[in-house]
């Protein structure tokens, strides 16, 4: 039987190893996990640390019984040391026992990536947390349940970032958020960051943007957390959340080619620069299919395609990663923020002709309850007219999760702006208009793009169009 | 100046107005109403009656004044009685006074459709309705408040029909829906019919299927309305929602050419089979994009779709309708029932090699609160892997309609079932997981296409996989 060995039980490695599986099942699937978790969803910890989400185990994608009914051999609590090409072995580490060689015919490095972690002063100290990991989550819980901070400071505005805000808030903490950019959310727009902002100060979150933190201390039983532009606040916990990076080691010590931000390069097949070594996941290079080019953009959605395209590349199987549209969304307390393709700034660095329009619009026709604003962006390249990315910002009811979708489907089989008139969209008054907002917002650009902006009227009672400044 | 006279003051005739007027100011545009109400939402009705809507005056889509702005002239209260199509002119009544005959150099006819009505007895019998007009749901709104009936029954079990049990439901409103056909709503698979049947009783609904109404007589204060099957009711009301049909007595007098269920027959830039003569709306033929042939399928979304492109070919632009998918959702009470393309039955009938997976998905992480059920059917040809359609059913909050939009963006594209996991869609746990439901029913599908029912574990948690019958 041919061997498939796997680093890292995360999304991508697990995702590889169901589909190897599920195509054929002649192959040994070994999965080699560096703690007692295999499949989690990383992105639930912060509903598992606000409580929302009782016992931690049911962040499982799929307990340990089901990946062993598909056949899949974890290896728990192991930590793969070293690769060695020639042999095609790994090194692997248990705890105290001697280290032991597993042999491979085809490896996925799946080694997924780590918070980053500032150099500022006092970022060790203890009620100072990262959160990227079970452990991570375990420790936090730990300092939450027996110290019952009223208050937490959070380093960084990003998706991890706010739902903690959201999280803790929940938790009855008073919360602060210390951004260095000058609005919250740098993955969408500042005019719609604003909004954002607003929304968390309403739950009574202190935002602080432009600020980088320079130092933290313990002072008797509280922290001291202190910045540029005469930042400084005590408080009972810090939460430092400011990106993550690849875990590239294994891969670099045997001259795996690196690329975009230190991320394991790879080819469209999830090949390595290395025979019959494939990688997935958060370490490694993304394409991305409108700048047709690789970049860095950890996300669980696409670990999970990643790694069904490594597991079938690995076990000979042709298949390719048909590229990220950065698509992304967050909820931050009855909040929906939602992104898909290019920002305007982005396609103009990648040499679009963009244009971008900003309307507000109805979720639902007026006159049925509940309508509420839904905040888009619209972005087209006005040479061409192929639509190049939207940001929605609305109320959980507003459905914008969704939308960004249908957009993000248009976007895969570049289509034009205009073209979003021709698709048959469902229409019912308590849940949209005739014309989708999203179809309102192609009116409105056309209409821009063409110079015919009196025809605002065609979006009467359900939008304001507007030209970006 | 160049004239385009408009016959019909509703979605398609309202839609070419403003598209001919957003494109080529210098052209005159008139639209003959036949009533006071230019661009109401004839959709809206139910919500009006429901007391939802407080004043009819809501469910405009424009007022008489945005319509004026944007240079269109209204004729209110006119009845075009003739067209003269060598003359170029259509003769129009208003009330008493003497004929008029308005000129034009293009002209739209966009007539729209009128309910059905069926032949039994009683049918005209006071306290007994249809429902397509304003002046309809005035006549209903006036006997709702001055007799405040207890009890109705509702004929045809389609999108008015559900939407008024609704409606009625809320008035406090003792309803009993009665349809001929086996489930209710039979646009969509009677295994998820039956659901909605469910829900219905679940709120009190007496749901009677199988039976034809052959009989309303007044008695007393009441009405008695008899059916096949021994169905004997005594009542207050009587809604008939069985359906409409195409007004097309104008088009067929002076011999355009009818298609489809008598619909006037339409190229695809929605020019009749006469001269200077485009129709679009409810009173014409709608190009199916998977049937590649026309079809009848009075929808406001496709009317407003038909009418800009109609006036663009009145005003002389090349426009083309890209044609319906049959996207279509309705909302009844808390259940949300949504569909695009074909059913299985449909995609047989037209030849595909169709194979359909059923299946129960959670809308978001299982994890997090709130995870609610959808029951999807998803249908591919098993020859191609060609995506045919998708229905789905599921609860307000699980954003059922938005997800059909996507699966109605991808048929739009022709897009095989498989590549439906390389779609870049949003993730986050509250209101996903990272393969949207969409794509894990994908999965399930080529599992099955291809034989590997063994997988499901793949979808573990999530779903459940069951092969139709």
């Amino acid at each position: 039987m041919s061997k498939l060995l796997i680093i890292g039980g995360s999304d991508a490695g697990i995702s590889a190893a169901l589909r190897a599986r599920e195509l054929d099942a002649t192959w040994e699937v070994t999965v080699v996990v560096e703690d007692a978790f295999p499949n989690y969803s990383i992105c639930g910890l912060p509903f598992y640390l606000s409580g929302e989400v009782p016992a931690y185990q049911q962040l499982a994608h799929r307990t340990h019984a089901e990946l062993s009914a598909a056949g899949i051999s974890l290896l728990l609590n192991h930590q793969a040391r070293a690769i060695e090409p020639d042999a095609h072995e790994v090194v692997v580490w248990e705890a105290t026992h001697p280290a032991r060689r597993l042999p491979y015919d085809r490896l996925l490095i799946a080694t997924g990536a780590r918070s980053r972690r500032p150099r500022f002063p006092g970022i060790d100290v203890p009620g100072v947390f990262l959160l990227h990991s079970m452990q991570d989550s375990f420790a936090m819980q730990r300092f939450l349940s027996e110290h019952a901070p009223r208050s937490a400071v959070i380093v960084g505005g990003g998706y991890i970032g706010l739902e903690m805000v959201d999280a803790l808030t929940l938790r009855g903490i008073a919360v602060t958020l210390v951004e260095h950019g000058p609005s919250v959310l740098k993955t969408i727009d500042p005019h719609l960051g604003a909004r954002v902002r607003t929304h968390l100060e309403q739950h009574g979150v202190v935002v602080e943007t432009g600020i980088r933190v320079q130092q933290i201390t313990a002072q008797q039983k509280q922290l001291r957390i202190s910045g540029t532009e005469g930042f400084e606040v005590a408080t009972d916990l810090v939460l430092v959340a400011v990106g993550v990076e690849p875990r590239v080691e294994l891969a670099q010590a045997i001259g795996a080619e690196l690329g975009t931000q230190g991320a394991i390069r790879v080819s469209r097949s999830m090949e390595t620069s290395l025979p019959d070594i494939v990688a997935a996941g958060d370490c490694v290079e993304t394409w991305h299919r409108l700048l047709t080019r690789p970049t860095y953009l950890p996300l669980g959605t696409t670990a999970h395609k990643q790694g069904r395209i490594a597991g079938e590349t690995a076990i000979g199987r042709s298949a390719r990663f048909a590229g990220t549209l950065g698509t992304q969304v967050v909820k931050v307390f009855d909040l929906v923020v939602a992104r898909t393709g290019l920002r305007e700034d982005e396609a103009r660095a990648a040499g679009f002709d963009s244009l971008t329009t900003a309307g507000t619009y109805l979720d639902h026709k007026g006159y049925y309850p509940g309508a509420q604003s839904v905040q888009m962006l619209l972005s087209g390249d006005r040479t061409t007219g192929r639509l190049l990315g939207a940001q929605m910002v609305g109320p959980v009811q507003t459905e914008v999760a969704k939308r960004i979708d249908v957009v993000a489907t248009a976007l895969f089989h570049d289509m034009t702006v205009e073209a979003l008139s021709d698709l048959d969209l469902s229409y019912t008054p308590p849940l949209g208009s005739p014309w989708d907002l999203v179809q309102m917002g192609a009116h409105a650009w056309s209409a821009l793009a063409s110079g015919n902006i009196s025809t605002s009227l065609v979006h009467a009672h359900d939008s304001r169009l507007f030209q970006k400044p």
